[in-house]
C-alpha cells in the first residue's frame, strides 16, 4: 500500500490476521457459472443496481412540501454521500429554476449592486472543498432520549459532498461593501423566501457561491442551480437557491434564526446565531436495526467530523464507555468533512455496549450527554453532538440504548 | 480561506482582482421575483434537474453491447466524476448480477481456496481511495491527428471516483498462496469472461477487491457488485463484475491482452503488459466546441492525472507552446486522482494557441505528440498522453488542432 502511512501499513497487518479469522471455515467452490448471456448495452447515463434499495426516510409531516428526509448512513462506504441520498430540509419544497433565467443579486450597503447570471458565476475563480452539511436539528431526539430506532433515523440529518463554486469574498470585493456593512441576509428563492443573516466577517472569509455538488450541477433538491456553502455552520444557513446577497448594518432576525434555530438554556433565555457545528461521531456498523449473524470477528465503523476543522482522533469504547481505544482513521483526513473510522472487534457473543467520540484539531471532544444537557439543559432542539451508544445483544441485534 | 495555503490566498486574491474585471460593466438589478409558489415535495431519491442534460457520449459499434462511453469531461466541475456519467468500455454488455449471489472464487497455486459472498468480502477491513480510471485507448485517436471534436470525444475515457473495499492482499494471504504462483488471472462474470493477467507482486501491493463507489454500492456499468481496482493501471486491468482470482505461475496471454491492449513499436515488436498510465493534462475550459462570448477574463481549467502518483506541476501555454506559466492546483493533490488546474487569463480577441502539461511526483513530464511518436511510432493504439492543443480563434470559438 504505497501511499498510505506507516501506521495504515501496520493496521492493515493486523487487520489481516484478523481477516484470516473472517474468512476461516470450510469453503467449498461454487460449482463453475453457466456461459453468461450477453449483458444490457452501453448507456448515456448510469442508474444503480436494482439491487440497491437504499433510499432516504421522510419523517411525517403536515404538508409533504415541509420537513426533513434522512441520509440512508447505515449503507454508506467511504466518506461522501451519493447526491441522491443528500438529506433534505426544506420548508416549502423544492423549487424548479432554470438557470438560464437564475439571477444573483447583491445589493444593500454596496457601491455597486450586482445582478449575476450563473454564466457570471462559473467565469469567476472556483474553489471546490469536500465538506459536511448537518442540520442543526440533527439528532434532536437525543436530547430526550427519544432516538430513532436506527443510524439513519436518529443521525441521518448530516452527509458529506464536494462542493464546488466562486469564493463569496471575490463577488463582495467587485460588489464594493461599504464601511458601515456588517452583515449578509441571504435568501432564497423557494416560496417561503428562507432567510439567514450571516456576519460579513465569515462572509469575506470561506463562503462558497456553489454549483457544483460531486463534479456535477447541485442537485435541485439540495439548491440547484446556486447554494451558499459555509464550511462548518449549521445547515440551514448554506441557503438553497440563493438569488439574493443584502448588505445591512444590523442581522434580520428572520423566523429561522429566532422561532427556530435558536437554543433555549436553563434559565429560560435563548442563544441566537449558534453557526457553528461542533465535533461529532456515530458507529454506523453495528449499528441499531442491524443484526451480527454470529460471534466472530468484525470490523466496527462509522463517521467522524467537526465544524471546526480536522477530526484528530476517534476512541472507540466496548463497555459502555469504561475503557476506551484509538480508531484507525481513514486519510486524507480532510477539514469540516467526513472522516471514516474503523477498529477490527470480536464478537464473543456476549452483550456489549458500543460507541465513538471524537476528537477534533481545536482539542474539542465530543461529550457525554449527561454533561450537555448539564451544561444546556433539555429545552434544546438543536446541536446535540453526545456520545452515542448502541447495545450489541447475545443474539448479535443492535438496538438503540435509551438514556 | 482559513484552509487554503498561504499560495493559495495570494492566488485568490489575485484571481479576485481579475474577477472585478468579470463583473465590471452595467448591472441591472432584476425587477423583484413574483412571490414563489410551492415546491415539490421531499422524495426518497433526488434526480438531477430536468435543465441539466451532460450525458455520455457512445462512439457507433456493431453491437450495443460493445463498445465505449465517453465521460462529457467539459462539463465537469470539481476533481470527481458522477457514477451515473463515468465512462464505461465494456466486450459484451453490462450482467444483471444478484449480489446475494454472486461469488469470488479464488484458486489455482493456493492452500485454502476460498468462494466468498459478498457479506465475506464487506466483513473484511476496508480502504477508501479517490482514484483515477483511465482506459489504455483514451485519446487513441490523437496518434493519427484523427480526434474528436471536443474534450468528450476526444478525452472522455477517463474519470474519477472514490473507491471503497478490501484488500486483495488480505483474502489472497488468507487462501495461502503457494512459493511457485506468480501471477494471478482476474476475470469477469460478464458474457465473454473478460480477463487480465495480474503480476502477484502488484497483487499483494495496493490493489482493491471494490464494492463502493462515491459512497454507494458500485455501479452496475462500473462492475456490480464486485470490481477489482488497480491504482494507476490501464482500466482494462480493472477487471468489472469479478468472479474469479486463479492463481497461477504464468500470464494467461488472454485476448485482451494480446489482441488488445499491447502496442505495436515502429520496429513491429509489441510491447505488452504495458499496465501504467503515464502523467497525463487537458484544458476542459475552454475546449473544443465551446465558444468564448467575447474579450476578457477568463479562468482556464482542466485535469491534471498520473498512474505513478501526485500531480506536481502543471503548467499552461497560452501560445502554442512558446512559453509555459504553472497553474495553480486544488488541493489536496491525492495520489493517481484528478488533480483540478486553473489559471485566470485575459481573452483579447486575438487567436491563441492553448494547452497543458502535467508533471507528477516522480519528475515525469507529459511529452509533445511529436517526441512521443518519436519513441513508439505510428501503429499505437493506446497510451496516448501527449499535450493537447486548442485553438481559440479571433470570434471566441474553439476547436481542434489538427497534428
Amino acid at each position: 500500500m504505497k501511499h498510505l502511512q506507516r501506521s495504515s501499513r501496520r493496521q492493515l497487518l493486523r487487520m489481516g490476521a484478523a481477516a484470516t479469522g473472517i474468512l476461516a471455515g470450510p469453503h467449498t467452490l461454487l460449482a463453475w457459472d453457466t456461459p453468461g448471456t450477453l449483458g444490457i448495452p452501453l448507456g448515456p447515463y448510469g442508474e444503480r443496481s436494482p439491487f440497491e434499495k437504499a433510499v432516504r426516510w421522510r419523517r411525517d409531516s403536515k404538508t409533504p412540501e415541509t420537513g426533513s428526509s434522512f441520509t440512508p448512513l447505515q449503507d454508506s462506504v467511504g466518506t461522501l454521500t451519493p447526491s441522491a441520498l443528500h438529506y433534505e430540509r426544506h420548508h416549502a419544497g423544492i423549487p424548479t429554476i432554470d438557470p438560464a433565467q437564475h439571477r444573483l443579486v447583491v445589493h444593500g450597503l454596496v457601491d455597486h449592486p450586482l445582478s449575476l447570471s450563473m454564466a457570471d458565476i462559473k467565469r469567476l475563480p472556483s474553489v471546490t472543498r469536500t465538506l459536511v452539511l448537518e442540520c442543526g436539528g440533527n439528532s434532536a431526539g437525543e436530547w430526550a432520549a427519544r432516538t430513532g430506532p436506527d443510524v439513519q433515523r436518529s443521525y441521518g440529518l448530516v452527509s458529506c459532498s464536494e462542493w464546488t463554486g466562486a469564493p463569496l469574498s471575490v463577488v463582495l470585493r467587485a460588489a464594493g461593501v461599504r464601511p458601515r456593512a456588517s452583515w449578509v441576509i441571504a435568501e432564497g428563492a423557494d416560496a417561503c423566501r428562507m432567510e439567514r443573516s450571516i456576519p460579513l466577517a465569515k462572509a469575506m472569509d470561506d463562503i462558497l457561491l456553489a454549483y457544483g455538488q460531486n463534479g456535477e450541477a447541485i442537485r435541485p433538491s439540495q439548491g440547484y442551480p446556486l447554494r451558499l456553502i459555509i464550511p462548518g455552520w449549521e445547515g440551514n444557513t448554506n441557503v438553497k437557491w440563493l438569488h439574493s446577497l443584502k448588505l445591512t448594518d444590523q442581522p434580520y432576525m428572520a423566523r429561522d434564526e429566532t422561532s427556530k434555530y435558536s437554543d433555549l438554556m436553563p434559565d429560560g433565555k435563548a442563544r441566537i446565531f449558534t453557526y457553528q457545528m461542533e465535533a461529532k461521531s456515530i458507529i454506523t456498523f453495528p449499528s441499531g436495526g442491524q443484526t451480527l449473524p454470529g460471534p466472530g470477528v468484525y470490523e466496527l465503523t462509522g463517521l467522524a467530523w467537526s465544524g471546526r476543522g480536522r477530526i484528530e482522533r476517534v476512541e472507540i469504547t466496548i463497555d459502555g464507555g469504561q475503557r476506551w481505544a484509538a480508531a484507525q482513521l481513514h486519510e486524507p483526513r480532510l477539514p469540516i468533512a467526513f472522516t471514516r473510522f474503523r477498529l477490527p472487534w470480536r464478537f464473543d457473543g456476549r452483550p456489549s455496549i458500543i460507541a465513538s467520540r471524537a476528537i477534533d484539531e481545536s482539542g474539542y471532544v465530543q461529550p457525554t450527554r449527561e454533561a450537555l444537557i448539564g451544561v444546556r439543559g433539555t429545552n434544546s432542539i438543536y446541536h446535540f453532538n453526545g456520545i452515542k451508544f448502541w447495545s450489541v445483544r447475545a443474539d448479535g441485534t443492535v438496538t438503540n440504548v435509551e438514556g
